[in-house]
């Protein structure tokens, strides 16, 4: 408003014979970029539909789409990639997405596959961060061993929005199969962590000649992130009935769902300044509330929150996954020497994560499924190979251009091949199966 | 009650230390400020309640304290008035609501009061124009005619945000006051831009030396906005039936929420590019909207496009009405001079409102409500002052400091004084007024 009068001004003082252009307001862009996210979203979700798969994967699609559609010379969705508030949108729009999932759970219900949930956490670390390291040896030997043993860690850490979207997608959210995966990725998300201040602590070491390797900094770095699960789940638990009970006595619109965010975002902003991701304090948000919570409403507000939160995610969600599509460049496909390590890794993630399902103790669970849904590597996977492509060690860059394409196909695939998976494993099979 | 005001006081000490560290993901503080605007908005929203006022006044209060803790020694709420991330937010947030409000009308209920709305809006700008020129000439007789007509032009302009807000609080926003306002406000939008390029064209002339006044400028500002209108909404009405019958036979999740979003944003985008308000294209594209459109989505979906939206609405409105407050800077109270002239130019623009309601041509309206309804200036005016006080003519700025921080009251007082004064006059009065 106040951007577009200054326009009106600036065109009417300085260029009273041009037209002002678009672009002054800060949102004309942004509207814009959401118009086609949303529309191309629904669209190829349809599509996706149509052939028996998620709408996340046509979301995901229809982002690669828009973000290489200046290949083929037409230009202007490039922003949809690097727009910041197209970001801040997409970056608010997972976060709402794993709290809603997180409210189909509760604390209870996740701590009851807890142990199920940390050994799968654990081996789906373990194990492809060995097939990484063994597949940077083999295919990189001129490489350093830490080189492969960050190559190791891009293996690692599951991006959970995916399955979690899937899930919702297919209305299995509240299987006991989505509870053991989702607790999974959260200890996971705390065991990346770790990993990625351990490795980058080794490379400071030795660059600086065999320094002492810092086994303090990465010991805090591990206490502050299950430091805040333990005290948000703790705290929350205690104190969340008190504050919704005096909540539920507001008067004015839109008191559950705003204090509902609130609480929210609270999680998610401590879950971030832990170094943890802001979509685990948001799931942990999602976890600590409970219907009971919102009984006092009553008849006078939303239904359910869930009710309430459903279309704030159609809206938002779809943002996150059609840019986390148009972040693809599919020019990298065309790099044959990336692509036969791309090959590679891909296998040895998806082998790796199978694995994890040996640490499931239940029986009676899809074991299929739970290995399947912690596939997707996502945008984590993305930032250890960036963080790895601005570290050098003896003069080299830890990971190459070429290794990080790599990388990036690899997340490509992952990332594409968990919906239609995951779909089948949950809804093909009648019998839950117990074998590995 | 207490708990809640614990919170915000612990979210008031922890936030300077919290935001200190809030790494790498650009979130974070977005995050927070959300919950501060959140919670402060509930809070003050039922403190509005208890008192019998819209919940729009409390956020507007919630806004101007936290916008000024840092007065009292509080840092870290500062940004809720400058975060270009709360900002973008606050835009989506009021361009959610006018769409909101716009659906609970249709074109032809506001063609049907479209001459009243014209001569309310022409009258709305005639009055308040000469009042205001008349204030400068009485207490500032220093200034130049033309600082006078600036004056003149910082009470013209009405700020819709607010009274479609206040409507929607007391649920009158069906009403036929509320029609008159709104179509009023929307050709207020393309009247305000016409006299801010002519006055801004007259400075130009008068600092070139009398040089010729560009008349065809302004004639094709106001012509590219009329004709947003005209098209929009002859066009829209003509192919959205037809998009939203291809839209129902999409498969996937929010296919009507994702698809009147994007029809929403979309013509916002164009409102903007044409130089109006991004709101004013959303009201449009509200209004082209009806229900019939969205029989054939049945019940696979959200029932109604409005319940789904109201959601949306309850989370980013109050981020755009508390940003609002948080731009207050209260210690411009703290300035005699500007007192005086603030009172004067507050009286000019209450009356200049009133007296617009003679513009009603229907019988049976409640024209206090619709003169009441048109009176906030809201951040319309204050982007005229500060176009004003950047201007320079015969070396003085056309808008001294005082004078700013006097139009920067009165947008104060009209602001806040307008939903108490709407919600008494269409909820009090039983029998609808036809006395002017």
């Amino acid at each position: 408003m106040k951007r577009i009068f200054r326009l009106v001004l600036a065109a009417a003082v300085l260029f009273p014979a041009t037209s002002f252009a678009s672009g002054e307001d800060p949102s004309l862009p942004l509207l814009l970029y959401l118009v086609a996210i949303l529309l191309a979203a629904k669209v190829m979700g349809h599509m996706s539909a149509l052939v028996g798969q998620p709408a996340v994967l046509g979301e995901l699609l229809a982002g690669i789409l828009l973000g290489n559609f200046h290949l083929l010379g037409v230009h202007g969705f490039e922003g949809i990639a690097a727009d910041p508030y197209v970001d801040i949108v997409a970056r608010l729009g997972v976060v709402v997405l794993l709290f809603g999932v997180g409210l189909e759970s509760t604390i209870r219900e996740i701590l009851r596959v807890g142990l199920s949930s940390f050994l799968v956490a654990v081996l789906g670390v373990a194990l492809p961060f060995a097939l990484g390291w063994g597949v940077g040896a083999w295919l990189l030997p001129d490489a350093s061993a830490l080189a492969h043993a960050f190559l190791g860690a891009t293996l690692c850490a599951t991006s959970v929005g995916i399955t979690a979207r899937v899930l919702q997608d297919i209305g299995k959210s509240r299987d006991k199969e989505a509870r053991i995966i989702l607790g999974a990725a959260v200890v996971d998300d705390v065991l990346g962590l770790i990993i990625l201040a351990a490795i980058s602590g080794a490379i400071v070491a030795a660059n600086t000649g065999g320094g002492s390797f810092g086994i303090w900094p990465v010991s805090r770095i591990a206490l502050k992130a299950s430091g805040f699960l333990v005290v948000s789940l703790l705290l929350g638990a205690l104190i969340t009935p008190k504050i919704f009970s005096t909540a539920a006595r507001l008067k004015g619109p839109g008191v559950l769902i705003g204090v509902s965010l609130a609480f929210c975002f609270l999680l998610a902003h401590l879950a971030g300044i832990s170094g943890l991701a802001p979509i685990v304090g948001a799931f942990a948000a999602g976890l600590i509330l409970e219907p009971v919570h919102f009984r006092k409403f009553g008849e006078r507000n939303i239904h359910y929150l869930e009710e309430g939160l459903r279309p704030l995610t159609e809206f938002l969600a779809p943002v996150f996954f059609v840019q986390m599509g148009a972040k693809v460049d599919v020019t990298i496909l065309a790099s044959p020497e990336a692509l036969w390590l791309a090959l590679a890794l891909t296998v040895a993630a998806i082998l790796g994560k199978q694995s994890c399902s040996l640490g499931v103790m239940e029986k009676g669970i899809n074991r299929w499924a739970v290995g399947l849904g912690m596939i997707p590597r996502g945008e984590v996977g993305l930032i250890f190979a960036s963080i790895g492509s601005t570290l050098v060690l003896g003069g080299e860059r830890i990971i190459s251009g070429v290794t990080y394409s790599a990388v990036v196909i690899m997340v490509i695939v992952t990332t594409l091949v968990t919906p239609p998976l995951l779909k089948w494993s949950l809804t093909s099979r009648r019998q839950p199966a117990s074998d590995g």
